[in-house]
């Protein structure tokens, strides 16, 4: 191949395959998605050794795509279960799925992953490090750090979740501001303590050109992660996140110079009126790199309902430019996800995403709701069913509750006024 | 009593008891609110005849309230089981229910609602005449369908839903400007039905003079009913819809002129990027008077999640204005909601109006969250659940997935961010 990174063959005005691909899946002509990767404002995230992939983009002006985060505890450590996990997020439409185990042998999961997996495929090196060394996390050196995410490329990973943005800025101003949550990322911690524990500067950030010239051998695409994201209200949009996000525009124009793509983390907990405001500033200051947030969960007090309050914040998010949602489940914040949660999480950040792209307008977007509502209007059941998000749930709490009257439902019966209204425009009584 | 109704009262200048503790209950001076109830720009629903009443009133500058709706179907009719929902749904939280009871002895249910229920009570008369008098819709006279309302004020209900804006001009304009689906609003079709039968004025149009002096007599809450709320995405903010509410600004202000409280009922299926508009245009129109919505749903394809497709669209509604919930189920239009449907429609709704109500700025509306994430922070998990909105969803998730390590849970264990930051933080090492 005349080149390394989907991004620098766009530069050359090269259409890849894979850009082929990608905007077919967006009834976008492929040269429009070209120009988009070239500029950096879509990823086109595909490890050259992840050869399951069926390649997809993720950017503002494309579909916003969803992500399924799964993966091993020490708790709770099953391949088999995660791997069921996978294969039941890509039959309900998960565009990726990051691997976040940290137990096990996960290195062989991600290679089996990279085998025979179609979504686009994500995971955070570090925790790797951790486990796999064996070793106090002070006594972990830069050079390993490093060679975890080598690793992780190794395995096909098609975009690495890397805590860059937590530099000694970053640390000062964290330190300066007191939060009330800290920092919640489970990696952004562990650099942190580190940082803390050797009085070292973050190794990813010390040692950046060699992260992407390691992306750029792969075409891996950096997921700059956000360390300082908000993990409740009180912490939104105070100077740690920010000086971090001002850390991350810097860092995502040195990756472009190397070619490597670059999308941007985001949070996290935010009030609903703070999340446009910050997808705008991400805009500016990462000069349009594409905004992968975690929620926003809009309210602290409803653990046990997440996937609700991330899917109201992420449908604001993905209507004013997030290109990218990380479901959340209702198992967050009290334990690892079950399939039954996957499911859940992932209905409604597909619920999100889908209301957000009507939202920004993006063309064709509201065919499938039309669809619907004629199916509804002509009270064809099965249409309606075939058409539905999830047709089991929909076709399943029909079935449980048949009404008498053919064609209605037990909610209003001979009232139904579909029924009704087809009826008397005919001419009919009613 | 020197007043009829509170809006009256308040108009003369008079603190009433309900006032008074509807006022306690919104950290809010009784004065603020006594001259809100006087302009209009809140209602404080209640009856003469409901003494189980726990008064609130509904306003867009109070706490966003949510309203449960139940009631029997001619398929599923027992009482039992829906004043089973009722309690459950006082006890989670709900501010008001609304019996939609389409069978059975609705009057005896409603009576009882009316003695033992704490909540705000709302119905929709006409479903009543119908089942009532059992004859062909179209030989039911203005006059019965009149005599239907001073029924269901006679067993104490608090707000009434009355579709008095689908006159003949909003119908002309319905018939004008062909919609994907019609009339979707059960009472709203009936009536409509009825005026095409008859070739009659809608009745309680003709004769809203009537129905006014009924509401002043019982201090009811007229809940003027949009008959016209779109069904689809593709009907919102059609000619038909803006027809209506136009109407409805007009007759809120003949009630004001009689002293009659006044709720404005809103959508139903509305992309995300035009609620904000339409609760702009609904003050505009209505004169500020309570914003009551039906979600809004952000998408139609959802059958299934639809508290989901709601709680997006009933976040944004509160954050701009709307003062009124109505939760939408899981079951929404597939079937008559469970009890189990019921709880998950009104956590949803409940998250949607807390997270309006932190957006609109409410004063002290973040303190729960900020209670949390100290209980969060401090890994004080007693403390959470007894926070939490439903604490014994969050507590049963974490029991059914014990951590090894005391304190973490399955997600992250020995990785926990909290755990670790706090060690690290006291000069610990990790």
């Amino acid at each position: 191949m005349p080149y390394c990174t989907q991004m620098e063959a766009a530069k050359s005005g090269l259409i890849t395959p894979e850009i082929d691909k990608a905007a077919a899946g967006e009834n976008m002509a492929p040269e429009c998605l070209r120009r988009l990767v070239a500029r950096g404002l879509a990823v086109l995230p595909a490890n050259r050794l992840h050869r399951a992939l069926n390649p997809r983009a993720i950017g503002s002006n494309l579909k916003t795509k969803v992500n399924v985060n799964l993966g091993s505890s020490k708790d709770l450590t099953d391949p088999e279960t995660e791997l069921a996990k996978v294969r039941a997020a890509v039959a309900l439409g998960a565009d990726a799925i990051m691997d976040l185990s940290t137990f096990g042998d996960t290195q062989s999961f991600r290679k089996k992953l990279s085998e025979t997996c179609p979504a686009v495929l994500g995971s955070v090196p570090i925790y790797d490090a951790i486990v796999d060394l064996n070793k106090p996390l002070k006594d972990i050196t830069a050079s390993e750090w490093l060679s975890s995410a080598r690793r992780h490329a190794e395995s096909g990973m098609d975009f690495l979740t890397v805590h860059v943005g937590l530099n000694r800025e970053t640390c000062r101003k964290f330190k300066a501001n007191p939060r009330l949550t800290n920092i919640v990322s489970r990696g952004g911690s562990l650099i942190f303590a580190w940082m803390e524990m050797t009085g070292q500067e973050n190794p990813f950030f010390e040692r950046y050109d060699e992260l992407l010239d390691m992306c750029r051998e792969y075409d891996v695409t950096l997921s700059l992660g956000d360390a300082c994201r908000p993990g409740s209200l009180h912490d939104a949009s105070d100077p740690s996140q920010i000086q971090e996000l001002i850390v991350l525009g810097e860092l995502t124009q040195k990756a472009w110079a190397k070619d490597v793509q670059v999308m941007i983390e985001g949070p996290g907990h935010m009030p609903l009126d703070e999340i446009e405001p910050h997808m705008k500033l991400q805009k500016s200051l990462c000069h349009g790199a594409p905004f992968y947030v975690l929620g926003p969960l809009v309210t602290d007090v409803a653990p046990g309902y997440d996937h609700i309050t991330s899917a109201i914040g992420g449908a604001i998010a993905a209507w004013h430019g997030a290109a990218f949602l990380c479901y959340v489940t209702p198992a967050e914040h009290l334990r690892l996800p079950t399939l039954e949660d996957m499911k859940e999480g992932l209905m409604a950040a597909k619920i999100a995403a889908h209301a957000g792209d009507i939202a920004k307008g993006l063309p064709g977007a509201r065919d499938w709701d039309d669809s619907m509502s004629r199916a509804r209007q002509a009270l064809d059941w099965d249409k309606m069913f075939s058409l539905a998000l999830d047709g089991g749930k929909a076709r399943r709490y029909r079935s449980q509750s048949p009404p008498e009257l053919e064609n209605t439902c037990t909610m209003c019966g001979d009232m139904c006024a579909m029924r009704n209204m087809n009826r008397i425009l005919a001419g009919e009584t009613v």
